[in-house]
């Protein structure tokens, strides 16, 4: 482990939640558990794509995997959190019924069916996978994603709403802005004009950001992983109001799809956009995916952030962050702040 | 716990292995965990219905469902093993692709599959469900049942072959034979006219009958369940050669479909037919199910046992066995055995 761990001031580990989902948020955990044992991850629910997706849709039930993946990704390095996680990512082959199916997705889902309060169910995992840590849903229900895009049509202007997370994950479209439904009341695709009631946070995950020393927003699929959790009213006014430090780490490769083209400061301009009044500490982004390092600096610092630029990518691999780098790279980002000055 | 400590000749609990399958062998399993630590079930994988069947058929694993049960009926009796244990047993609900399967079921398969090996893989879950014992399959390969079933025609006596545990357990004809195909090298319904190699007993299973005190066969489905053991040429020999007490367990109200209409003594009469050479100590039998007890002794005799009639059923449920009284019947069967005189 790096050492990050209290010189006085504090008498426990730095205690950090990482926001996100999918792949983005895994590569967080695996860096964030270097650094410390006091990590709860707060995972995106509007997932409606592959295993995910085709159980929401037949169970009802929160989409399991970035549930999964969180879990996963923090489970013990002992031989047993090592044979679970393996278990819980394998996926069944062939071309049946279970096909593509993760096995931690199905064993997700009966517990939360059997016990019906995903907090509950979700401990029982990390208990079974060894997990150091915590990994909460966003939200306790499931939730649609609709985008307003545009560029789908001949007048480049004309906006047009995208519906679901793999159709906005993938749009050939420019996404513009984003919504949340609360995907049960308001399924099958029909959106009720935005009169629905706003998505009700999970109340463990808003104590968390609210008792935290570092928040993490990012990396991940901008629009569908990382922006969501602003746009759930409690989650939203816990991040605007915590004491944590907050820091944004922004992602290696712009998404084909959602984030085609973006720069990293337009990531930070939407960022804004869908928070005005979210003011950050840090902004972490690896030195050779950013262009126009000035340019970064200054949308950073219109939110408050430093802007902190490092190698974090896995040698070899542009699109992969190296989770001790990304380690250090965070740590050396905290060092700025005075109120873990002494810790990190 | 029912008294059935050693008292000076072993200091070690009574070593007793259940042969059999389905909700039969969670019933013996209910009952001699009140009698002793160390039971090994040992289990018939031939089901080719429901959820076990689906999944055998789209994966080629072991079919899960009645080693699931088995493990249930040996989970821990604290929080933790109730949980996992209602989870495993849970089934998803609706109309989808998921439907009916057992939470269970689809979390063994993902254990055959990572692990390879299914000893492996039952021991992990035995781990998870703080299982008191041990679970085997009777072998490691998935086998397919083949019935010889007469009645099914004008000519009553014109034999036909039923194939697959699901059809030979609900045939309106009458069993007369079994025989063991490899469910895997004789797939699809073609069964390879006897000449396909034996079933291989799973090696730990063999092991643990010839170092068993008790052994116990039934109660089960008597065709489907029961007798398959006696068809794995090893497992055959190891309960003809075994010193263990062998204890036959009658059936409660004979299974429509495959032995409707037969005699407690006829279900011994086939137990010998498909295994000549066995011989039993004990057969315990509920006395409302026995209407010719002296036929039952004397059937019994023949085998070498002597038959044990005592009120074995759950209140109000004739077709239930109720765990303590079975327990205290198979105590008490035992007893006549010098071998177990002191210890049970």
């Amino acid at each position: 482990m790096i050492p990050v761990q209290p010189t006085g001031v504090h008498d426990r580990p730095l205690r950090v939640v990482a926001l996100g989902g999918g792949h983005g948020l895994q590569a967080t955990l695996r860096a964030l558990r270097l650094l410390t044992d006091d990590v709860t991850a707060v995972v995106t629910v509007a997932d409606d794509g592959g295993s995910s997706g085709r159980m929401r849709r037949e169970l009802g039930l929160l989409p399991p995997g970035d549930l999964r993946k969180a879990l996963a990704a923090l489970a013990a390095e002992d031989d047993g959190g090592q044979l679970w996680s393996t278990v819980f990512q394998h996926r069944f082959g062939g071309s049946g019924a279970l096909a593509g199916h993760a096995v931690g997705n199905l064993l997700i889902a009966g517990l939360l069916e059997v016990l019906g309060d995903p907090v509950l169910a979700l401990e029982e995992v990390a208990r079974l996978l060894g997990v150091r840590g915590r990994v909460l849903p966003m939200c306790n229900e499931p939730l649609d994603i609709e985008a307003e895009v545009t560029g789908l049509d001949e007048d480049a202007s004309a906006v047009r709403r995208i519906r679901g997370q793999v159709a906005v994950a993938t749009t050939p479209g420019q996404v513009r802005r984003i919504r949340l439904y609360n995907g049960l009341t308001n399924g099958n695709g029909h959106p009720n004009g935005g009169r629905s009631a706003p998505p009700k946070a999970c109340p463990q995950a808003v104590e968390a950001v609210l008792g935290a020393d570092v928040v993490l927003l990012g990396p991940g699929s901008w629009f569908t992983s990382v922006l969501p959790h602003l746009l759930v009213p409690e989650l939203h006014e816990a991040l605007v109001s915590t004491t944590a430090s907050k820091v944004v780490v922004l992602n290696l490769v712009p998404q084909p799809g959602e984030t085609a083209g973006f720069s990293p400061e337009r990531h930070l301009d939407v960022l804004c956009q869908h928070a005005p009044r979210l003011r950050v500490d840090a902004v972490v982004a690896d030195v050779d995916s950013v262009p126009t390092p000035e340019r970064l600096r200054t949308a950073a610092a219109s939110l408050g952030a430093v802007a902190h630029l490092a190698t974090i990518t896995a040698g070899g691999r542009p699109d992969r962050h190296d989770p001790a780098a990304l380690a250090v790279s965070l740590r050396d980002a905290l060092r700025y702040h005075p109120q873990h000055d002494q810790r990190v």
